[in-house]
């Protein structure tokens, strides 16, 4: 059985972690399989929506605690493997972020530390009631870190600092009103949301969404003025799309638009 | 009729947009009309606060897309003029932040896409019950990219990427949930809600309030210890105004202020 | 009896301000008392957790407006005074963020102007029911300039802005729902509630903590990528704390861990 599942239905990729005895840690082979599949969508025009879930118990408990141990064992104490180690998480983030499809965690169970770092990390993220969040790692001693550059981009200072040096979980209504994630169900109803909300998204004209998506990110980090010039090129370019000016055209002529995509 | 209404009561100026056959499209008229409008406010001393409303059955719906579709007749299908279009609909909306008196957003029916992004570019808005807020174009194939510079800005990340690629509408009460707007209240009472507020801002010490706006979004776009650098000096000034030596004396002496404004 | 009291129990240091016949205000003297504080306390590795709260009916209400207006008898009308009070303001306000231990402002009665961007500079906030927050120098023609710095990293904008710029205070239940404070309990409970806060952070290994208050900060202000670069070296070289080690190795073997701090 694979760590990471894929199962594709029309143009949603659904990618399931699965190590449900480890509680889908972030481990090596996890990160791996991660980063290879975000690598090999980035790429597949076909896909237009990517759903995240986690197989058994929870979603996500971050790092492999386990193997982060084992990595003391060379001469350097670690040093290098846990440099590494972070680096390989950030890229993985990072490249969630970068894909051209937008990415959808559905969580349920507990989603803590990197786990929650995936889940602030994702564009849109759906939770099942009863879903608990957390970067927890200040109770081992080890301060979520990483978790928060996610985290602290995603909900209010007071709030993040609070989960941070408590260790306190939040429940998903919480999560809700903070702006962790946008909506909770039942678990019973949790995955059939996360792929409506993918099914919606990737019945829009994909070159839209590709290009909507990449622009959100990159004009978040620009001073008011770069972000009007870029994202008016942007705009621009959009309005040039053979697809779009059809879709414009639908609509000023009340019929549904015929998408060449 | 023009394109634009202007009333002033006292130190209010009340700017109507009015093409409500075409939802108060942002057209080149539209524009052109209101930046106009902004720039002579811009030198006003008389006018104090700015409520922003539109004619008909909506606030604003954003770009007028007939004379978009009619742009792409020239030679390069557009470019040239879909590049200046959301140049001069970017320096609109800078005015408003740049422009030395508050602005309200009085918005009602709809306010999507540009719409919704002249509600977020404003200091302050109130809505009408039932107001629905949307950035759309994603499901015309256009996603709203110069929109969300100004959503992003208002809202956290998760609600302001779903709002984008779902095309979904929120309601007013979820806007002032979200921090889009500031107030909700009955269509019957949105102009006088709008109103008040404009005259509670106009009836402070208008170099008080021009100072402030303008250091507000100065200060936004630096690290913290350049802020603090910044708006020491502009509180230094502010105390070394006549006005304000009155003001705290008043506090102080328990008596009203005799301003000179 | 100091204008600051300080009052240490275990690993908390309680500070209280005490000029209760001026509502605590940042008077000169005050500011000194907190500085000289912070100075010290960001040596001394015995404090885990500081708690910030204010003696008589209010947290603090600002500056102190009658030393200020006597500031205005220099040659100068104040204006070198009032630079050196405005930065030795915003020293005070930096010294908490980069202070290694984190600080809980406990706010009661009136937290407002400076006293206001006090709550918003601390770490976290608790607040008794009925405590009263707001930027309202704009009443008396001198705009929350300094202030504003704060509270507009901790809230969103429209509602910054409006607090900003009419004066209106708003109730400990809104601030908690803006973000500009974590928790709201009855005013008999609220140094319980504080104290219990930084009780459970002081339980936590030292280390983690300074480590983690730093890197958050300092992370806020950086894009993205350098963020993770940044936090992933952070991170790094916590695993590699000896009682970092102890806590994760204590969490696999499921028993309390053996900390040396």
């Amino acid at each position: 059985m694979a760590i990471l599942e894929r199962n594709d239905t029309g143009a949603i990729a659904q990618l399931k972690m699965n190590a449900p005895d480890r509680l889908n840690a972030l481990s090596d082979e996890m990160l791996a399989a991660l980063q290879a599949q975000f690598d090999t969508l980035r790429e597949d025009d076909s896909i237009r929506a990517v759903v995240l879930s986690g197989a058994g118990k929870a979603f996500c408990a971050g790092h492999d605690l386990k193997q982060m141990t084992a990595g003391r064992q060379s001469e350097d104490g670690g040093q290098a493997y846990f440099q590494d180690l972070f680096s390989r998480c950030a890229r993985m983030m990072m490249s969630i972020q970068s894909l051209p499809q937008p990415v959808i965690a559905q969580a349920h169970g507990i989603a803590t530390a990197a786990g929650c770092q995936l889940v602030a990390t994702c564009d849109l993220a759906v939770a099942a009631e009863g879903t608990r969040f957390g970067v927890n790692g200040v109770n081992i001693g080890l301060f979520c870190s990483t978790p928060m550059v996610a985290l602290s981009r995603n909900i209010s200072r007071k709030h993040a600092f609070e989960m941070l040096t408590t260790g306190d979980f939040i429940s998903a209504d919480k999560a809700v009103e903070l702006g962790l994630i946008n909506r909770v169900v039942p678990e019973m109803l949790v995955e059939h949301e996360a792929l409506s909300l993918a099914e919606q998204i990737a019945a829009k004209l994909g070159t839209a969404v590709k290009i909507g998506k990449e622009a959100f990110y990159q004009q978040l980090e620009m001073p008011l003025d770069r972000a009007y010039d870029y994202t008016g090129e942007v705009m621009a370019q959009n309005m040039l799309h053979r697809d779009t000016e059809e879709g414009i055209s639908a609509f000023i002529e009340k019929r549904p638009p015929n998408w060449t995509q």
